[in-house]
């Protein structure tokens, strides 16, 4: 079994509302030194197949459903691979 | 300016409601090879001081705010230090 990590943001270009509320909650709590927040999401995956496979694969299931790539990029990280 | 990755994972024992309707929706697809999906946030701080006052800082934000640590883990990466 793979573990896979996909890493979704949203563009530079979209506002985050979240990220903003985040940071204006740490700024209450004195941490002032924190210039930006943005908050986007970490997509743990565990699949089946060989490395080749899955990056084709994961692509195609971000691409499908797990991104929405009018305003979301993404980034992900094969990170163990185990024998069958 | 340093940007700082914080990565906030459910806890394994607790249920993860929005993975596992992200899998079945996957599995309606036909992406039958992924045995588990785990949605987690990930959160993209841009703030300033040296490295060894971030990671304290970070750590106290994370504890104070950005993580429910009844329900979530969390790590955190720096990723990039640049000059003031």
């Amino acid at each position: 079994m793979t573990k896979v990590n996909v890493y979704v943001t949203l563009r530079e270009s979209v506002v985050d509302p979240q990220g903003i509320a985040a940071q204006e909650a740490l700024q209450t709590l004195g941490f002032n030194e924190v210039e930006s927040v943005r908050i986007g999401r970490l997509i743990e995956l565990e699949l089946a197949g060989t490395e080749s496979e899955i990056e084709a694969r994961v692509k195609e299931m971000c691409d499908k459903l797990l991104v929405n790539k009018v305003i979301e990029d993404y980034s992900f990280e094969i990170r163990e691979v185990a024998g069958k």
